[in-house]
């Protein structure tokens, strides 16, 4: 094997042999063949281990394995201890997403802090194919179905092409010691079911199964390449706007292609919808008609889908109260401050003046509502706030996301658009204040 | 079952309700459980069984089972008898593929001469489910994963929404009879294998696999048409022109694309190539370099790649004896012919005329090769058949399809474009020889 892996080393990770390397080691048989294989080779690398303190003694046998394993191999080694149990109750999260969460940041932190170039970590073959059934068992796209990197960012995974049975071979041949992870014998997880039960069948069925599963994920990886050269021609065509509000997207482009939905899937699927009907639906639907997902909205607006995060329309719903005693404070739309002064300068979209006995604390800060009503400042008259911003033409989102601050229900100022006449500055104010937002 | 079944029918495959229909019946459960729900709903449909002769007297236990059945039902039965054993050892086939062409056949031809609009079959979402994990065992591309198709041309499969569960519970509530088949209960073929090893285990894992699983399917099959929509897209770009010879791509095309191989197999992958690393190299090759699948040609020719069948260049290297006495003959270009004639009339492309006197006989008909020489007609001096062809700008496959008739080894006529001034008809001549490609 320690041929085939300085063949591939050279062919198609030769950025290892110039790098700082850390590699991420528990002691199981995987990690361990990868520190010795990079030893051999003379790669310039250091141990990083993980001790979630899930197995007692067990994990304290663990880490004292690796610090002798360093110690043989004559590297540097990083050692970090974990509450994982802790963390994973405080992030209501189960054991294993706990420990592969603390795992990455620890490396990842690691890796910056003493400039390591790659964090290198053991998966193989067989790694990569369980994950391949994981996802297509819990059901998946194109996406899901195209393995384990071999490279992410810093992250490389220098064992992908070799098997199980290789490694398993590797450390036979040179006699190597490991540790067992006792949780890899028992079939308490997912992966320990696919592992035991159902890839020693596929084995059978298929001899060459590792192999022909290294072509399909080839083949399944360029056929991404193509969708995401096909999906980056209709962004250009489809998108209108793209801004910190959202994204606008043209209806007739999803109309103008061969099969809409899966346009609207594949644009659409990060977003977390579920309910891909509906999605299509909202083509032909009357203006104003939306789908949520836990984190977004998609909004048909006449001929446009607007997708937008529900922060705004969702988390702001509450309003805010602002007593006289407030200076400074921090809102969902930025922090608003509150100053006496004695002459009125630049008034700008985001700083008004107003007399300040005309207003009655506490003040509200909140969205605009159906029925606010405006009198817009330098013009005689009311005007409904809802006619004020169709007729300043602001785009449905903006709308959304226009605020203002009121006094006993009534509007002082229309934030970032327009003061109410009925607080300004006259000759009579004794008290002025200045109002701005940053 | 029968309510969604007949929701299912009126949604997705309401051509059925109109059509003269042929269900194809094995006497097994899930095509017996078919033909009752359409019963059920009335529709109008015969059944059709082979009887494979494989399993002795369960073989006709299965057709008198059928031949019930259809009397149960009030509907007509069709029944033909194979020698399957006799067929695949003369088709050199499994069994199992022995007994779907027969099958296939057989119901295509039944629906062709009665006039039957659909050929139902019984396959359900558990075949299904197979046939993906048969496919992703051997190795595949996306389209190896997209499942088998609800409506392929006539072919319909109204089942392929429904579990086997599903099945079973439906048979049980309406204590229906069926034939078991022997061959289910094995574990003799990858299928069964498949079914009762890994799926009942992938079933444990997550019990709504069968719903993840479509969804997962159609995911695919969406992303298909957007694979395909940017190769239809490609392929305006790249394809300089298509004719009988062959296709001729731009290699610009393809080094214009992010990923060259992926393009490469979707586009080339129909024609039986396997050496993919052979075929990338070919876009860096010098001009004339080749790859080879069993059917077809890769040729880098300048700044493009031909694509052709081996047929012309394989197939045709041997030559054809024409003795004096053969007045027409069948060749790989055509049917020559040569008549004796008192005058010239109108020479052509496909028509010479030559002085029978200066002939030498057997002729020879042959492609071209190296070192053949020309004294084309009506011009003083001789030529070199490649000088000659590349003066003439003739193009790279053309001149691969290039024949002469010689005469002792001299050129009579290169065909189709210019006969040769030696044996020309000149005043001299007794008799004229009229010779023509049809």
């Amino acid at each position: 094997m320690q041929s085939d892996f300085k063949i591939h080393i050279n062919n198609n990770l030769s950025i290892l042999k110039e790098g700082k390397l850390l590699i991420a080691i528990s002691g199981g048989i995987d990690s361990v063949v990868l520190a010795h294989l990079c030893s051999q080779m003379e790669l310039q690398f250091s141990l990083a281990h993980c001790n979630f303190n899930l197995r007692a003694e067990e994990s304290q046998k663990d880490e004292a394995f690796v610090v002798s394993l360093a110690e043989e191999l004559g590297v540097e080694v990083f050692i970090q201890h974990f509450d994982t149990e802790v963390y994973a109750k405080a992030h209501k999260c189960s054991i294993q997403m706990a420990a592969r969460e603390l795992r990455y940041d620890w490396f990842k932190e690691l890796a910056k802090q003493l400039k390591f170039d790659y964090i290198l970590t053991a998966h193989h073959a067989d790694d990569n194919l369980e994950t391949f059934l994981i996802n297509f068992t819990r059901g998946t796209g194109l996406n899901g179905l195209t393995g384990i990197p071999m490279v992410n960012n810093n992250i490389v995974r220098p064992l992908l092409p070799f098997s199980r049975r290789q490694i398993e071979t590797f450390v036979k041949d040179h006699k190597i010691t490991w540790r067992e992870d006792a949780s890899n014998a028992s079939r308490k997880y997912l992966r320990n079911k696919l592992r035991h039960d159902v890839v020693p069948i596929l084995k059978e069925i298929n001899p060459q199964l590792l192999d022909s599963f290294q072509n399909t994920l080839q083949h399944l990886n360029d056929t991404v390449v193509i969708v995401e050269e096909q999906l980056s021609a209709f962004k250009k065509q489809a998108i209108v706007s793209e801004d910190h509000l959202g994204t606008t997207y043209k209806i007739a482009a999803f109309k103008a292609v061969k099969n809409q939905r899966a346009y609207l899937f594949e644009i659409f699927k990060n977003y977390g919808f579920t309910e891909w009907n509906d999605v299509e639906d909202l083509l032909e639907a009357q203006s104003g008609k939306l789908v949520k997902s836990n984190s977004h909205r998609l909004i048909k607006h006449r001929d446009h889908l607007i997708l937008t995060t529900l922060y705004h329309s969702e988390q702001n719903q509450k309003s805010i109260l602002i007593h006289d005693a407030v200076r400074e404070i921090e809102t969902p739309i930025g922090k608003l401050s509150f100053n006496r002064v004695e002459a009125l300068s630049d008034v700008s979209n985001t700083t008004i003046f107003v007399d300040k006995a005309t207003l009655k604390f506490p003040l509200e800060l909140r969205l605009w509502k159906a029925g606010d009503v405006l009198h817009p400042k330098g013009m005689t008259g009311k005007k409904k706030v809802s006619k004020y911003l169709k007729d300043e033409k602001v785009s449905l989102l903006e709308k959304e996301h226009t605020w203002v601050i009121c006094s006993e229900n009534k509007i002082v100022w229309l934030i970032g658009k327009r003061a109410d006449e009925r607080f300004k500055v006259t000759k009579h104010t004794k008290n002025i204040l200045k109002v701005t937002l940053r």
